[in-house]
């Protein structure tokens, strides 16, 4: 799903410096060991059901390494995948496969695992209107993979960064006095195809934010009743974005709400991992 | 417990590359709205129970933004901290708190939730000799953060790297011909200082462990009979390390055979986050 | 008007890589002459009158090579400066203060130059509620400096880079098969942050992205006449974007359209320099 | 004209910066709107008459995106091209020409821009023995792409930065003490591959360069019968350099002086870009 | 003997790193009078007897340059080759050969000086169970390539840096309070595969470092006397290192202490090179 | 000597990248036995007589580290030191002092082993109009120090790299055609201010070199007597390098032909360190 573009312009450096943190110096063992090339292969295999995420990652691990490992896939990102499946084959020179085994599939595992979690909440939340969006909340240095498995797992992003989205939070309208001056400012100031955030805490303050023109108004830690005016009130003049802790006794109160999308932190910050392993690396 | 020398050299590189992740041109909102600095205040509040690990990376993140910015700490690194504890106070211009609020957190959150994991299987494991250990399976570009949050939670590390440690498994014995010409070869490559750590899946392989000279014996998911008897035929001779998932339910057993080490991937690949949280922003 | 967080984060990379890339090994001049740190001073003068821009990025060079050198502003970003006016002092080290010197006004003097060209279509747009946009045709590796000139120019930005806006273009159009399925892709792709802008041709395209829920439309080369039948057709349903050359002569009749923007290329990519000048260094 | 080793060593990692600098995620309309490779084609067409440069960046660009990207040209750097001319075929995967696009057109804008610039201040010397040269008034981290393009246009590179020419200005002399002093500690401390340049004022200060053993006197801001006296005066001892705005008005009496070259920063700071554009992109 | 993974991850940056030191913006003369792609060929003569050592170095700089360049080696590291040997033949286009020739050779010669100086000593310390250990007395940003050409001349390799180490020192054993004291810190501590190295200066220090459980033993600066005093005492318990200079005149005296290991900074820190040329390139 | 604008701009770097080759994750045996901050002092004392050379280098390794630690010099670069001779002293925090003591080593050793050696050819060609040059042979990503370290002996530097200096040789003679054509080329391509080198055999050739125009012309591998002849028939027309080894033996023969220069690679390829230690820590 990534394009090669994407790959070589903003994961690569992140890929290598991974395998820096991997081998500072050299893999002493396979060194040590196997001092010839020799063409191998290994299988893929899934060791937990799950929605695998991040397979061209994984290949480009190994093709950062040796441009002639071929990977050869079984499936594809957004596949439901049963344990014990065979995912993918790998063919390369042993050492190669050896050395970056570790690195390729700790971003494989943890990107499926979020991908899995957040299949798991989309089902949960079913065919209405209501969408789960992610959030600020991720691994340092592994956000462009967190936020891309939250796609693959049927999510939808929220902005990417503190860049390219404005979202004005208690302390922004302090300082602006108002809801009403903070957005103007955010319009004046801003790129002038940024959709313009409002958190709220009110009934008071969702009016305040409507009559202040926002484009999303982000419903904070309300109980499900005052969400439920506050969508109530807005009546489709803005987006609305339920915040806090989604889980799946609360679901249903919150479709009930008819809000537009709800966040869930820890789609990106604590998804367990979902197992998958390299087996039966061989000579051929 | 990190110095200030291990900062600067390892991990201020990773600190503004997450920082760049999440401010990739300036934070808008922010600068839309506060165009001055501000003397404000926030505490840094515990949302949950758990050891708290990572306070010095969460300080060096304000540090980077602004060296005046002032972090008073209530506790450290390795402290047990109840829900609604105050953890902290950060003083500073309120832009650079709000700035760097998110990336500090995020690093704080991840390091704490693993430390919590750890402990909790540390005090299972009690005080007989077997030794909690961590693994190679860490999220990229996050191991000199959560290795040292898997030490902070009571763990021991394994090798920090494929550059720094020397684990034989069976591809490189296939490749050696023997686990002996495998040690061999290991002895002769590796600088001296090195351990030589082999994993074995059979009583005939501690054997020949054993006499190549190993100095660590990794007992690869081995029942716990085959693990005790593993244990007793080594005597001593090379420390030996247990490797598979550590559960409750399993670590009675685990201790029974006894095993110097046990290794677990699961503290640095799943540990859901501990929640941590600023809070009470406001200008002073 | 940056603040120091986005300094630190995004603009000291690119001042140290344009450091070295006027000095690969030292200022060979001034070290074979100047042998001792020496205070002196020197007079920052405007040499043509215009808008000034970039006061705190030729601060920062200096701050960078040596954080003692002092810089007092007579002015600030925005102001109207005439040929003549003495605009800041300079005082530190004479070493520091030669060896910076270029840099630091090689990126004043062009971003003064973009303000001055900005403020100069800004008010011929007057105060009609069409606003001036930039676009991504900036100088490589200068569009954090240029696009915060044209905002100090009094002009609007439009999306920073191809990561934080979606343009749907004729190609986007003829890969999805229609305007209606392309903004349908773009939303369910996209973080939903985002507004959806489309580039059209004609009036039936206008009406088609209507039809999709196009939040901006871009009219794309149209005469005069046919923008204003497409302002009216749009209503205010979507907010407007007339690309194309703004010139002298043609701003009343876009003005006439009554089109909300018009984005213009030659802001950033062919504005001369505003002529400024360090002067009168002495030591003291 | 560059070869693919400077491309490799000092080019490639300017145009991975602008390329991340446009795009800090992935680029979202594409990768939201075109989910496979296809191979399409565009066209490169001048939209302007002038003198062509940086063509190869140009191809650069898009074979640091994708090795498979073909571009055929129809010119090459150096020739003077007309309005509406096909420069050049794209051919590739159509996500990388879309995605590659306003990076490689923005480099060749701009150094066109200042190749047909020099080209025309060139034609106005004529003839002569008095050769333009460019300064380091460029645009910051372009340099190497700034002075390519003034020797396409027919311009003489004046020294790359500070670290490899001598030029001594009035600052070096007052501390030095005299222009003879300082021509000293300069040839005493350089690399002995340098010439000694020395910017003086008046005819006295050009008697004491000569003196001194300068290898080229620049003569700064003077009138052009005293630069006449200057030159008759120097006799073919030292090179000469006029410093100063060359003007269309003004050549024919610079010429008369006889003055070796003659240096104008406006080249590359104020060049504005020559149009170029990318047309035509379809499926093939 | 370094595979293309170590190649990749941890030497092409230090390659990259050492050609923009030699060529900052273009190899001037190279451009300035070939303008076009020329096949050559050059050949790489031996100037003087020794161990050659880095020739995959050597080869990865040009293929860094021109991956079409190849390199036909007559010999491979660890070779003891003589004045006047053709060691390689280099093809490929002419410029690339004469841009990156100062590069490559530049490592080739360090490596093969380095490797020549160990194979020396080896050979004097004979086939005895002594070996020769290099130190971290290595040129910065060389250690890759000194550690690895000391392994080829036969050495062993002690630690590689400070993190994959440890080397109880004077300094630590007085802020622990006793070698005891420190030796079980340090345990405590380091990951578990770590050998724990401690420095002693006397038979008293011996005893405790052995009771404390030290892996290996430094004597320093012992006499020859002293350290068999102490080689007998430890009797096999802990491995032993000289640490000193040894020269000629000591080989002897040392290998009959019986010590398991000499170290030797001047392997790495006052190796002469050894001479190796590019000859004879022309065109083919 | 170096001034902090050098240092930033282009030290820096290489001193981080060694401290980070020394230090992978952390000083593993310092962390574990210092847990807290202590004040201490040290000695720098030197261990055998020469040429100091690299103070700022070592200083700048602690201050990158810790900014507090205290570096007292008890000379200057280029001062003669005895062995036994307190150099500096230096004042911080213990573990600092031990994190960066190697390193620090590293550098100021080689660079005062070189500065050592120049200073000693520098004699023995005496007070005579020859000077000695350095080459490119220098050890890669050291050339800053390493060319800095040759001045400080008293040597002379040739060009610093590809980049900033022309040296023709007779693979560039022969692509161009003659050494006239090759002049001509050079001069037209390179910026104005480069000297013309040309490296010649022969009589001939010296006098094609002189007609052509060079600035210098070197002399290779000719024997005394044509060199002799080579200079006479020069007289002064260009500058004159004697390429090939320097030894003691041959100065005076070499001084007898009347050469300008005379250029050595073993200063920077092969001078043995010059030892200096880190003595007497203690806590203070």
């Amino acid at each position: 799903m990534y394009n090669m573009a994407t790959m070589k312009i903003n994961v690569d450096e992140l890929l290598w410096l991974a395998l820096k943190e991997d081998i500072t110096s050299e893999d002493l063992t396979t060194n040590a060991i196997m001092r010839e090339d020799k063409l191998g292969e290994a299988q893929l295999i899934c060791k937990q059901d799950g929605i695998i995420a991040g397979l061209q990652v994984f290949e480009r691990v190994f093709h950062l390494l040796d441009e002639n490992t071929k990977v050869t896939f079984q499936c594809k990102d957004g596949d439901f995948v049963k344990n014990g499946t065979l995912l993918a084959t790998v063919t390369g020179d042993i050492r190669t496969i050896l050395t970056g085994e570790r690195v390729a599939l700790n971003y494989l595992q943890r990107m499926s695992g979020i991908a899995t979690h957040t299949r798991k909440l989309v089902d949960l939340l079913g065919d209405g209107k209501t969408k789960l969006l992610d959030t600020r909340k991720t691994t340092p240095n592994m956000r462009i993979f967190e936020k891309y498995a939250v796609k693959v797992g049927g999510g939808t992003n929220h902005r990417y960064n503190l860049s390219d989205g404005i979202l004005i939070k208690d302390n922004h309208i302090g300082a602006a006095g108002s809801i009403q001056k903070a957005v103007e400012m955010a319009k004046e100031y801003a790129p002038f195809v940024r959709k313009i955030e409002v958190e709220v805490e009110s009934l008071e303050q969702v009016q305040e934010a409507l009559d202040a023109g926002a484009d999303i108004i982000m419903l904070d830690n309300m109980d499900n009743d005052t969400m439920k005016q506050a969508v109530q009130l807005i009546a489709g003049r803005a987006e609305t974005e339920c915040s806090g802790n989604v889980t799946a006794e609360r679901v249903q109160a919150i479709l009930e709400t008819g809000v537009d999308y709800v966040s869930c932190g820890a789609l990106t910050h604590s998804s367990p991992i979902m197992d998958v392993s390299l087996k039966n690396l061989h000579s051929i």
